[in-house]
């Protein structure tokens, strides 16, 4: 059975395998969602699903706990889904993990991942339904909900299942070892190399992409033989909640325990998060979120091995350009998509004060950010583009940190004007606030503003805009970085600056394509290098030390 | 002139990576200590190089500190060795490697290898100095210092930097990326990875084996661009003080400055190690040593990525046997090898109370332990063998361990009789004192005596010798454990155990090859999966996370 699911999907596998060498542009599971890929039905069948979750308990059979027992999810689109999950203490968790490990790790690294493929792939089936889950909880718009939290977020979970199968078998299962040790003797020991996994592991979720930022750490630690504990943020559990159930579905027709994955929801008044990273047994964590809470688990999950994806403060630097226009298009976009809540969404734009040079010749630093706010007017001007660009507001501590922008005193460049929602009139929108400051405001803009606020902010010249850029993302964390420049020179010493501060550069981004899109199988999604982070999805480290190796040697008798 | 190591070496470099992909028998540097290798003149070549190093400073041009101002090394053997190292402050040499980094992280992968290979050439050749400097600070044997501190642990340093060459040659410099995103727009990007390392990294080095166990974390770290701040132990920085000596000669002669490796030595009564590695700058730290620090290291050094090789209580299963005189030889060398201060060395050896079956019929329990000790009786008759075997103590508190195992009040089944040494009358010589135990006396056992200490303790049957072998491994750690069964069954049952405990397994061990050895390109040397290190010599978990990947990316213009 579960053989094969390998079998089955080898060819996914390999042309994963080949996509992270590569790492050119590849996808397993199309983004388009229409009914010639995914079914005539797919749109209305998602639909039901979706509603046929709300309003009642969300039952997994087998699960630890009382079933029905916990959630409290409310829409940011405006109602609460009334989704009721198991409640089960930690302890519970914890041996039920451990109690069905025994079985999974004994598995073949074939048969895992096997399993994870079929996943990815009954996954893949069910995009219309998670695209309605995702959006109710996070707060996306729709289309960025069906792509973000369906096939870019499977493909995602591929490249770490990739990696991981890439890892376990660099090292063969057996070798011959043949060594002349004197004149008449030669030793011959036959070695047996195994696959160790480390036991439990514990994904956290975020609020705002729950399978995107999972399934990396959720899939690396399932392929590589641990059992997994996903615990979804309180606001965004039904995403994941139907991914545990996707997944023990399969678990438990290739024959294993499904409590190889378990759901650990909880109530933002009752969180059992800190409790979960503190037990012994938990070997892996993988967390998303916020960075003080990151960087607690940083500090005291001494027995587990952690990765973590915190936040950061990003910058785009603007030093030339040959068409302004095209410039400021790109960015309105950037700074509306799912209302800035984004973690690679840009929050400071450097432009010298003096203005800059572009293709229609000089403009001042008015001039350009003027351009800016203009472009992000015109683009939330058709109130349904904007609707479904801006999204809602996940959080209300969101909502009120844009509305309380203006407190730090700076001169407000674009104020964030109320956006009807047709569909959605209860919805939690708002719109980007652009502030203006100078470089020696840094302390107002160096720290992260999470949500739709932008800077503006003029600096002596690209040189300080690139310093403050790098200096930032070194003390604070960046995940990305962007760059607007005519000269090769400049670009240059960005890339320096960039690399050293260990954030990603993007240059000269127009058109179709933003700052804050990172591509499974190509781009690294946070470095690592920066507080922004201490892993990278997806690359070896992420996955070599999910196992440890085991040998045992014998004498071959001729 | 670095790019021309690379080429001169890529043969040798190009052998590593084939080894460690097969794992069989390879070695780029010649074990046999013989003229027609090394040179004719070389053994005296290395004596007169390593008598001129005596009683006088040993100087490191541009090195931070002053000259000659620290080193209070004795040798084991019974002289002290008057060398005098550089004396700088933790705050120099951090700044020197700091300063020196900021070249060496901007070389290309093929520099910084070659320049590796080069040095790991070099080292080769001064071999027959190195087996003084290691024979005269850690007691070994010369045979042993030699092999261990020369050849091997050359290999082990090639086998690093060829697992770090992979990981660093795994993702592509530069790739096209080319997306349709619409049907009349295309966004081609350039994408470029850049390697990042992570900055300083400390080695800290053990006074047992300061090579063998040193270069693997030296030469990641450096490969992968960073500058190594190498610790030593107080009583072996010698053979460590000739490796970045070599090091920086080809540093320098490669244009780089030499402080990318830079010496760090103390005495026992002015300890600088904790001060190391608390500093923030300090982004790697790789240690060999007791569990002690190894788990204050473990515990504190948040900042840092941490890999520890750290101390455990290796254990021995007689089950059955085909023939007992060849097994009992066999364990005689492994408990008398350098006087059993190898952390691969085996201390409790478990028989069934009811005694074993061998080819030769049934076996009490006090036949078995009688023969055992005779074995090792008959081994270190031979006084020159004897001599040789055991080496020397290399520090008093395990000299004053064996005097003192007696207190534990166990039966002895072998006193720690003295050894006379012809060639060094002074030497601190101890041979193996074996006590007898019962599976009850468990406490006095399960913890690690270091030194030429056994117990062999009879159990209820061999499925109780399993269960505490791997008991003991899971609680305190475990490098090795060895299995003597004729039955399959019983050696899979042994395979499940071990895999569990972490441990790596050898099974019915007898002519010239042995428990305590691990081979570098085949044995994975600590498996990093329980308490006696958190990482393995050597494996791609060991490499890929001393450095990022930064990209940048661009738009193709057509």
């Amino acid at each position: 059975m579960s053989q094969s699911f390998f079998s089955t999907h080898q060819a996914t596998l390999d042309g994963a395998l080949k996509a992270i060498r590569e790492r050119t542009c590849w996808s397993a599971y199309p983004e388009i969602p229409s009914g010639k890929v995914y079914g005539e039905s797919a749109k209305d069948d998602g639909q039901k699903a979706f509603e046929s979750r709300l309003n009642r308990p969300f039952n997994l059979a087998g699960h630890p706990g009382a079933a029905g027992g916990v959630g409290a999810e409310v829409s940011p689109y405006g109602t609460a889904l009334g989704v009721k999950y198991p409640k089960a203490d930690v302890g519970s968790l914890v041996a039920a993990a451990d109690k069905a490990w025994q079985g999974w790790k004994r598995a073949d690294v074939e048969t895992r991942v096997g399993v994870c493929l079929e996943i990815l792939h009954r996954l893949n089936r069910r995009s219309f339904e998670m695209a309605l889950a995702v959006m109710h909880t996070t707060g996306q718009g729709w289309m960025m909900a069906f792509q973000a939290g369906g096939p870019h977020a499977q493909d995602r979970g591929l490249e770490a299942v990739a990696y991981a199968y890439d890892e376990m078998t660099r090292t063969p299962r057996q070798a011959t070892w043949s060594k002349r040790v004197g004149k008449e003797e030669t030793v011959t020991l036959r070695k047996t190399f195994r696959i160790v996994p480390r036991g439990i592991a514990l994904t956290i979720g975020c609020s705002t992409f729950p399978t995107w930022n999972g399934y990396p750490g959720i899939f690396a630690s399932l392929a590589t033989g641990n059992a997994v504990i996903v615990k979804p943020h309180p606001g965004a559990i039904l995403p994941l909640a139907i991914t545990v159930e996707v997944a023990r579905d399969v678990l438990r027709e290739a024959g294993f325990d499904p409590n190889v994955i378990t759901l650990a929801a909880d109530e933002v008044n009752a969180p059992i998060t800190k409790d979960l990273v503190q037990r012994p047994e938990v070997k892996i964590i993988d967390y998303t979120g916020g960075s003080a809470f990151g960087e607690w688990i940083e500090q005291n999950a001494k027995h587990a091995v952690v990765y973590t994806e915190k936040a950061g403060v990003n910058s785009i630097i603007i030093d030339s350009v040959e068409n302004l226009k095209a410039m400021t298009g790109n960015l309105a976009f950037t700074l509306c998509l799912y209302s800035g809540q984004m973690c690679t969404t840009s929050q400071n734009i450097f432009i010298p004060r003096e203005g800059i040079e572009t293709g229609e010749g000089h403009k001042s630093f008015d001039e350009v950010a003027g351009a800016i706010v203009k472009a992000v007017d015109w683009f939330l001007g058709d109130p349904k583009r904007a609707a479904e660009v801006l999204g809602a507001i996940q959080n209300e501590n969101t909502a009120r940190r844009v509305d309380e922008a203006k407190q730090q005193g700076l001169p407000v460049l674009r104020e964030s004007t109320p956006v009807a929602n047709e569909g959605f009139p209860k919805a939690r929108v708002r719109s980007p606030i652009i502030l203006k400051a100078e470089s020696k405001d840094r302390a107002k803009f160096a720290g992260e503003m999470f949500g739709p606020i932008a800077y503006i902010i003029a600096t002596a010249n690209t040189d300080e805009s690139i310093r403050l850029a790098a200096d930032i993302a070194r003390e604070k964390g960046a995940i990305t970085c962007a760059i607007y420049s005519t000269d090769s020179k400049v670009i240059e010493k960005a890339e320096d600056a960039a690399a050293d501060a260990g954030v990603p550069l993007s240059c000269n981004l127009t058109g179709s394509i933003w700052v804050n899109q990172a591509a499974a199988f190509s781009d690294f999604h946070v470095s690592g290098a920066n507080p922004a982070g201490n892993a990278t999805l997806c690359d070896s480290a992420f996955v070599a030390n999910r196992f440890r190796i085991v040998q045992s040697r014998i004498p071959v008798t001729n």
